[in-house]
């Protein structure tokens, strides 16, 4: 990248990526509808705020507005600077590649700069009070070039993503959406229509609660005016995969109202069964691969250096942690902490925590 | 307890109790149908094997066979050992109890002698060989006395659960098995439902999988077979909670398939916020209430030693752990630290790790 790079919409993304490129010394020119969030986003360190009517001749324009306005404003970056890449952020792009398609004011010639964009990052937290450069490190960043788009387009959306340290992948805006609505908008809704069950519990059930209901209702806590604008946008896709939801819902329910019925505990073992082959194929780390990880799991006293001090001892010996989970139970100062590592090196860790005064439990 | 304890059905959580049992030198009796699951059962220091025929006056029977046979066995205790308290384990607890109450063979006395009980264990394996003594600490045991049940199988049964590390708690069978429909079961068909979409997806969808996508899913690799037993049991409890299920995913396919509509937007959002609502009350570890600890993100190396050395830092500033999850990202040798402290503590860590050569991210 060199500059300048003109940010449309200074939310968390934008700002972020503002950090991102300024740290790395390149020129960055902030515009957003609100005067608060660009004065921020221009204090923090995320680049110059453009004033209106202010010329530019920006090597990038970056649209990092609300979903539903991103169309207009790509279309209005590809006049206004003629010269310039034009890419946005929005997490659904099908739609907006439509709505510029049908866009009397673009031909060809504009059309060839746009490429969209999904850097697949976020917090909780938004506006540019949360933005960190760091945000897209590591993250998948997804580039969806159309049939008009040139290779300058395509080389400068991806020096973007690999400066921010992305990392980029290419595909279809159809199979792009087609996957974001599989891999993340169906889980989305799959935990909020299980923690909306939640809303009448009486406290001595949810006072239960292990690690598999937290697990599956984590990000039932999202944002819902974001959520909205994003199911909306997908919605013709994440329908059709609904569909296919309500039909093992009713086959489930068909089976338990009847639970006693001929064929009924087959019926449910397959649908769990399906479960199983549907979890399994979920990537490992590192795009690895799906691979069982050798799980064990260690008891420790809930307090400060602890946990600590337990993987100090296992980075002692060698042994690299593939993932990790804190459990802890209600009502007590006892934790578990469980441990995945490579299933050859499992029996060796367990044999040297144990020798070393350690609770291991499995 | 002052034993000795026999233990019918060594599988995984018989063998458990009795290893627990064994490590306080309480004596313990082991009975399995299958000759080589007591076999292994004794081996592993669980107990000894009760040979058929053998006299013995067991304290307390402890039933830890498989759901479906657990009244018949408890009916066949309660007759055999007179002077014994009779417990079963079944994760699902008023069938059990219905059908020991319409058994011709128990009478009142009988029936005073049993009360029901569920310890919330488990692991990824069965069998024997699985075994931990440590299964049970720290988490939740319910005891569900009847109106029956006397004083002193009820302070066994607690005796027990206690002597195993476990967290008693008690309620009635109909309010045990309404909280495990909602708190258990619930979640574990919703992750099988969501996990059971992924089977056809393409390779690259599944690449951009993230954090969220692999904690709605996690436990839909639990064992069928074992779940057939158990949502067949309790299916009564548990289709009602999926008919509210199918309600909202109906309302929600509704707003999908016209997300244009008068309202549409409105609908989404009010399902996506009940979401909120119901994740929100899920309490907190160590039985507190609620509560949004905050978080913060560090970016390490995925190489042996740095997350030790991460947390080694922190125990040493003196502040504890809430919780800890690992993100790694496809194609990366770079990993996120997830870290949650409590909300006064997080700006004081953050300056630390900053100002020690941490990348902090949020």
């Amino acid at each position: 990248m060199s500059g300048p790079v003109l940010i449309i919409g200074t939310g968390l993304l934008g700002a972020s990526i503002g950090l991102g490129l300024r740290a790395r010394g390149i020129e960055v020119l902030l515009s957003d509808l609100s005067p608060s969030a660009q004065a921020v986003a221009q204090d923090i360190g995320a680049g110059r705020v453009l004033e209106a009517g202010q010329a530019a001749t920006p090597q990038l324009v970056v649209v990092a507005s609300p979903p539903d306005v991103t169309a207009r404003l790509v279309s209005q970056s590809l006049r206004d600077y003629p010269a310039a890449v034009v890419i946005d952020i929005a997490s659904v792009k099908a739609s907006v590649l439509a709505e510029l398609q049908q866009d009397q004011s673009l031909g060809p010639a504009e059309l060839a700069r746009y490429i969209g964009t999904h850097p697949m990052a976020g917090r909780e937290k938004a506006g540019p009070v949360a933005a960190r450069g760091e945000l897209f490190t590591s993250m998948p960043w997804v580039l969806c070039p159309h049939e008009l788009t040139d290779a300058k387009a395509l080389k400068t959306a991806q020096a973007l993503a690999i400066d921010l340290g992305a990392v980029v992948s290419r595909m279809s805006v159809e199979e792009h959406d087609q996957s974001v609505a599989l891999i993340s908008h169906l889980p989305q809704v799959m935990s909020s229509l299980l923690a909306s069950r939640l809303q009448d519990t009486e406290p001595h059930a949810l006072a239960l609660a292990g690690q598999g209901l937290r697990d599956v209702t984590r990000i039932a806590a999202s944002d819902p005016s974001l959520w909205v604008q994003i199911l909306g946008a997908n919605a013709s896709r994440l329908v059709k995969i609904l569909y296919g939801v309500r039909e093992d819902l009713n086959r489930l329910i068909g089976t338990l109202e009847e639970p006693e019925a001929a064929g009924a505990r087959l019926d449910l073992a397959q649908l769990m069964s399906e479960g199983n082959a549907g979890q399994a194929r979920i990537p490992g780390k590192h795009g690895a691969p799906p691979q069982s990880y050798a799980w064990l799991t260690v008891l420790v006293d809930d307090r400060p250096g602890q946990i600590a001090q337990l993987l100090t001892e296992i980075g002692a010996v060698g042994i690299n942690l593939e993932d990790l989970r804190l459990d802890h139970s209600s009502g007590q100062d006892k934790g578990m902490v469980e441990i995945s590592v490579l299933p050859s090196r499992r029996q060796e860790l367990i044999d040297y925590l144990d020798s070393h005064g350690w609770k291991v439990l499995q």
